[in-house]
């Protein structure tokens, strides 16, 4: 087991198993063959052939666009054929920043390969030989991941919420973390990537901040997304995510992000070059 | 000017203007149209077709590659074909950790469009609004880059030597830093481009430390590389690298890197993910 280990884990994709989904004159996200064959019953939302998936040039705006996709979608849930609902509006779009074509429910978003975004927290206590790293245990009901390993906070980012709004709120629900503590985190980077998931296509970009907390915070869940919390040796820490896949697919690659910048895997590391381009897919 | 602007400039690579250079099966490098039709004058040591440029396989070993290739760049110079000629012998490699097929003078090196390495230290003092950073000015006798702005020590990589050992020698020649005080500086990642430069085709891999100095560290440069140093307040160095060219191009990349990771380009920036990307490029 390797580092590396963690980053192929996270770039799982053979485009042939796929074919692009545009809105308008833009290609948004990525449809396996299987779905887009599924998404032939509805011709006046989906234009579909053997090349791509096209949303129903008719279907112009924002407002109409997300009606028109939740119908489907919501014909598609009660027979089934989607899992995971979140009642979560994602944007659909080629960028954070470019505005959004409309929006599609969280757990429809990788059957579309569409790209989403998160905010995951390092919190750590301690600095050098005493270092230590929060890790959330995730909840056995979470729809992806159960009781793998996790940030102290991490959280789809919905649309219309800014990034740093969402990280406080998210900071409240899964680790009681208060508004003000929460506003020290420092945003220090992202990590992106595509691959194949059990759940679909996940193109995704998380948004990273490290948090130093003091020494006799204790987190806290109130959502029943985490199972328990643990404070573990920065040493604990790098073995898990380089001899385990313990830690959730991604989750692994922020931690790997963290160690690199505080020096914990060191440029002579033989893999160091490609894990750096590794965690920017 | 924009920060991409800095990323945009290192990433001007067109494949059609270069032929793959070969050593045995392996793929080192890339070079130029005219340079290979200048290699076909030496063909005991290149052969050379319209696919590529290969070294000759006659030359098996470490030492006979090194020797033989030095032989014919001798010559080159001699007839002033190869300018900024430096006496550094630099690893042929295609990754940092694997063993070197042979060496190669440095001012030959983006000829051949084979990868090198080299370890930048961003100096800082103070933190948070007070954070300041030590910028270097490079000298007017240097062959890349003169009187350009660079961190405050920055070096190549020789084949043979440490990145540490190599970091605690360049902060003593280029600004007289004790080894005691080096050997803080911190590995905090990477960067990495290919891109073209008037002196051929650079595929680099920067190393990068940060180094916590003292409010009365002065730097001394000792080996007439840099023309003067200057502590600037930090946001004078984000004016300067989004506004101007005026940091040595792939210095920009480092500054990048460091205002990133210290939360001073935010992840709300338009181009966020895309400045980290191409930062690993």
């Amino acid at each position: 087991m390797a580092f590396l280990d963690r980053i192929e884990d996270c770039r799982r994709f053979d485009p042939d198993g796929y074919r692009p989904f545009a809105v308008g004159s833009v290609t948004v996200g990525f449809v396996g063959h299987a779905f887009a064959s599924r998404l032939k019953d509805f011709p006046k939302v989906f234009e579909v052939d053997t090349e791509g998936v096209r949303l129903n040039d008719r279907l112009a705006g924002f407002d109409s666009r997300t009606r028109a996709v939740a119908e489907v979608l919501e014909s598609l849930r009660a027979k089934g054929e989607i899992r995971g609902w979140r009642d979560e509006p994602y944007p659909v779009t080629v960028s954070f920043s470019a505005a959004p074509l409309m929006t599609l429910e969280r757990a429809a978003v990788p059957l579309f390969g569409v790209m989403a975004f998160a905010v995951h927290l390092n919190g750590v206590v301690g600095e050098r030989a005493d270092l230590r790293m929060w890790i959330a245990k995730r909840s056995l009901s979470k729809p992806t991941g159960p009781g793998k390993l996790d940030q102290l906070v991490a959280g789809g980012q919905p649309a219309g919420v800014s990034l740093s709004d969402n990280l406080v709120k998210e900071c409240a629900e899964e680790a009681m973390i208060s508004a003000d503590l929460a506003r020290r985190a420092v945003p220090i980077g992202a990590v992106s990537y595509i691959t194949e998931r059990p759940e679909g296509l996940r193109r995704d970009v998380l948004f990273n901040y490290d948090l130093e907390l003091p020494e006799d915070f204790e987190p806290d869940n109130t959502d029943g997304e985490v199972e328990s919390f643990h404070l573990w040796p920065i040493e604990r820490v790098i073995e898990t995510v380089r001899d385990t896949d313990n830690f959730k697919f991604n989750c692994a690659l922020v931690v790997i992000d963290f160690l690199i910048r505080r020096g914990l895997i060191a440029p002579d590391h033989p893999d160091y070059v490609e894990l750096l381009r590794g965690l920017h897919g």
